[in-house]
């Protein structure tokens, strides 16, 4: 259970990203899961500032800061968490995975921390030097493929799969919604409305052992009938008893 | 726990998707996370073809499949799952937040169900027509923001994190790993050597309070010692005492 303050404690840093559009992707992410503090380390500020001239460049882009070294962009942090997609590399670090890692930030986070998680570029990831500045890391667990020696995922989509990781208890139940249930009165009188009209069609008297009470209304009960939805039944039903009895007059 | 033919058991539909590069983003992460169906839903074929034509179109783009219409899309399917970002739409059907949807769609795959995950359009989601296919709906919790009307993630992001969550539970404590920690007994050396330093520094004298065996002790197993790193410490304090012997051995 994040709340805001620990939300702003936490810093997305990326560091040597390439392509503009991804660090847009990663800008957005955060803004979709209430993360506001972005850090680029770069060399060179060309993607940065194409990334920030973007029509729809956010607030985050907006208020992102840059730094010249990784150590400047974690200065204030109490945990530095790198991430990686492992691949080959030796590891130095203790490595969790995505979920139990979001566990332990949320613990520091609730001790007041502040959090610098670092993604590395599209290419390489994070260098020795730069994973060297990290606690421990974190990987996004992925499917194993023969073909593939390095998994690696997409910048924006492993920012996007990690922050929503850190917020997923926090918002599980929020917002979400189930359409109100009938209540039971309306499903008795519905059931008793089928049973009228599978009177009427002879079903009854042809499927006798379908048609008792009990099993009609667990028919009824198995559909799962929402509040808004009773009425139109009892709707369809009525007009079929109409038109049934109707006939039956008819052929009368 | 989802194994791979449960996987395969699962659909990505794309629905009116426009942008290529989205199309190819969620191959990607079907690719990244062990889902092999795509289904592309499309008025028009030109988004298809170009993302299927992209220099690192993967294996999932190679054998996607193609519909004419929702209904064609989803026909194999027992269970049709509709993702929405919520907006304003008024809600006629039930709506789940992404963590409990997925553990409905692992119940669903565990009885032998297929499931059919739907995409709507980067611009408009899925319309009510399109959702009409749906026995329920899905949505990313997000962070509410003022400004905003209709909250609502990048399409590559938001297949990424819903066939993350799908898969979380299984790769959980997949292929993460802890380096070893150090064995008690060079914890305890290491504890003697530092003990040692201290000594020689003059630190006990200052501090005496700091310095009782078992304060040194609780010191060292505070650092959570890894094994690779133990003999790494020991040369550091064994070189320290060489140091200081030397040193006080001068000026005496």
């Amino acid at each position: 259970m994040l709340s805001q303050q620990q939300l702003d404690r936490v810093c997305v840093v990326l560091v040597r990203a390439r392509n503009p559009n991804n660090i847009g992707a990663a800008a957005r992410a955060m803004h979709d899961f209430g993360f506001r503090h972005l850090r680029v380390v770069n060399e060179y500020a060309v993607p940065f500032a194409s990334a920030r001239s973007a029509v729809d460049a956010s607030e985050v882009l907006g208020s992102a800061k840059e730094f010249g070294s990784v150590a400047g962009a974690v200065a204030d942090c109490t945990l530095v968490v790198g991430t990686t997609a492992v691949g080959e590399r030796a590891l130095l670090h203790p490595l969790y995975a995505l979920p139990e890692a979001a566990a332990t930030i949320g613990e520091e986070l609730a001790r007041g921390g502040r959090i610098a998680l670092l993604f590395g570029s599209e290419k390489t990831g994070l260098s020795n030097d730069e994973l060297s500045h990290c606690h421990w890391l974190l990987t996004i667990p992925m499917q194993q493929h023969e073909d593939v020696r390095h998994p690696s995922m997409n910048l924006g989509q492993a920012v996007a799969v990690c922050l929503y990781e850190l917020v997923r208890d926090r918002r599980a139940h929020v917002e979400a919604g189930v359409p109100a249930a009938a209540e039971a009165g309306e499903v008795e009188r519905l059931t008793a409305l089928l049973t009228e009209v599978l009177e009427q069609t002879g079903y009854t008297l042809r499927h006798p052992s379908n048609c008792d009470e009990a099993q009609i209304r667990r028919l009824v009960m198995r559909m799962g009938m929402m509040a808004a939805d009773a009425p139109v039944w009892m709707g369809i039903l009525r007009q079929m008893l109409w038109k049934l009895r109707g006939a039956q007059a008819g052929s009368e």
